[in-house]
């Protein structure tokens, strides 16, 4: 009999006492939201260790009335870490998440660079809960505008199947980062001024003006943005053939997405019956008074939690389709709180016993 | 034998002297693009006589050189007038249309009042300029989103029939009105300087914010605006059983609306053709550039008159399915540029021989 040496297996949960946590990116928007929701949700903490870029470490960060140093990250950045939560771009993660799961750590990460790898889970604890117990260190966190959309179409998909779905987004700034937060808000002044908006950050001003998503544009036409939300969403809900098409647009909004949802069903699917679905999905908010013409607005979801319903009406272009609207804060439930769910998840697997409908 | 005493019925055309223009609804947003148009285009005027309500009234207005004292709307206000634009609301044109037309003046009319009337035709010249010839006193210019989206639909439904329409809007302030769009550039002041923005004019505060179009909901769940959509493209397009679903969005931008728009055929549409039949449509402009990521946008066409398309692709859902992404000025082509357009045609019905495929 031979003894063959093999990496250590990290563990698939996440143990419950207080943990060591990295965080990969602090300095970014997603990353000073993490902190403050690691605060809001008194989630254990041990240790907080603050990583970023050599160019950003060194800044001094303020946490639960303590200073932290940012580290810059490197080989020896996780030692003693069970938790990494990276939102530093897709390079970044690529480079460090191995060298994390080499030490021993859990990668929850908000990139995209793993996204799509069949063996790291795409979770959005509210829809396929379960999935996350399948990881082998690194789990993914999925694209803002396809958590939000998951969230309204798992209810509903669970009770009828789903035929097609056209979605189109209205994007804020954050999506682009705070540096593109930040233009926004000074090419909207330069437009108020009567100046003329350059923008650097974003490749278009965003003052007054949208535009389609930037990402880089497929051979189909697509842009990356829309084909994340097809293949995304495939992933999460368990739907490898779901037909669904995507126009992505940057519209000047700080930090909350919206989307316009048409879903069509292999079925006709009553309105009250949605509505009662959505009213009771965990992770939804209806925002819906057709007495007083009100619906979810970015500014209902800016720094909360829920994604908000609402308009949910009748196509009435086709007998077996529903419209939707929702919005939800990209910073939060779009990336950071979206993860530290996961987080949550992984160390209290008896949350994940009810599905909302997704991929297990 | 008898003679019986009849109206005098207008004249189909508009004479080919210069005209005595009244515009009804001179201080408004359309009212005054309206009186740049009518200089920029060279349109023939005898005499203008901006008119509006008594509360604007009494106003000077300077065109061409000249001062212009608004005058008050009332019975005699269309005497020896050969056109009225109107522009000053539906309820305005309900009483005041038939004083023009029974003083002898064709009536082009901005508003919602008449759009729908079977007796009154509805106009997009490039796509139906036969339909004008058959007014009564009145025509109709549509609603704004409407006049954007046949442009683009006409030229593809004239060479194969479309089977559904799919599109959201992102519709700029200005659809509702110059205090709209000064009420954005008030309360996006105040967000940037930290205040509390709160809105008189729009039903919210657009100010880094968006919702969903305010215009009253019908039982159908459905705003008012939406539904203009689909009837009016229908009667545009000659096409009364066409299924269109629309979700309408205010947004923050000042004057030019956006559409992403999906369009099922009943076979596939090849994306070259629809792309050659586009960029040779009248009034389009394709605004399409795979190589450096840039498509229309609001601030291409904001003071221009076409209407800009682009992002043309093979939807991934549906194999007889097309995407597109088009921007248009609303207070133009939306609004003041649609009308004059009318007029013009009325003078010069050669213009009406080639339409692009709407109805006749």
């Amino acid at each position: 009999m031979t003894v063959s040496a093999t990496l250590p297996s990290p563990p698939r949960h996440l143990p419950s006492r207080p943990l060591r946590i990295a965080i990969l990116g602090a300095t970014g928007a997603v990353g000073q939201e993490l902190l403050v929701l690691l605060h809001e949700r008194g989630f254990p903490v041990a240790e907080l260790r603050p990583l970023a870029s050599p160019r950003s470490a060194g800044q001094d960060l303020e946490w639960q009335g303590e200073r932290l140093r940012v580290q810059p990250v490197g080989a020896d950045a996780f030692e003693g870490i069970d938790l990494v939560l990276a939102s530093a771009g897709g390079s970044v993660s690529r480079q460090w998440a191995p060298v994390a799961t080499a030490a021993g750590a859990v990668v929850i990460d908000n990139s995209s660079a793993f996204r799509m790898d069949p063996a790291v889970p795409l979770v959005v604890p509210e829809v396929n809960p379960q999935a996350a117990f399948a990881h082998s260190g690194i789990l993914a966190n999925p694209n803002c505008t396809t958590i939000l959309l998951t969230l309204a179409l798992a209810p509903l998909a669970a009770r009828r199947p789903i035929r097609r779905v056209v979605v189109s987004t209205y994007q804020s700034a954050s999506g682009a980062g705070a540096r593109a937060m930040e233009e926004l808000r000074d090419l909207s002044r330069t437009v108020l001024d009567g100046g003329e908006p350059v923008s650097t950050v974003l490749p278009h001003s965003l003052a007054f003006n949208l535009f389609l998503h930037n990402s880089p544009l497929q051979p189909s036409g697509y842009c990356e943005e829309e084909l994340k939300m097809l293949h995304e969403t495939r992933k999460i809900m368990g739907l490898p053939d779901l037909r669904l098409t995507a126009t992505c647009v940057r519209v000047p909004v700080l930090r909350a997405h919206s989307e316009a949802v048409n879903i069509e069903f292999e079925e006709p699917f009553p309105v009250m019956e949605a509505r009662e679905l959505l009213a009771a999905a965990p992770g939804v908010e209806l925002i819906e008074n057709f007495e007083t013409n009100r619906f979810p607005m970015p500014t209902d979801v800016t720094g909360r939690d829920p994604v908000a319903v609402g308009r949910i009406r009748q196509d009435l272009s086709d007998p077996r389709a529903l419209e939707l609207w929702l919005c939800g804060d990209q910073i939060r439930k779009g990336a950071a709180l979206n993860a530290i769910q996961i987080a949550e998840l992984l160390r209290d697997p008896a949350a994940a016993d009810a599905p909302a409908g997704g991929a297990v």
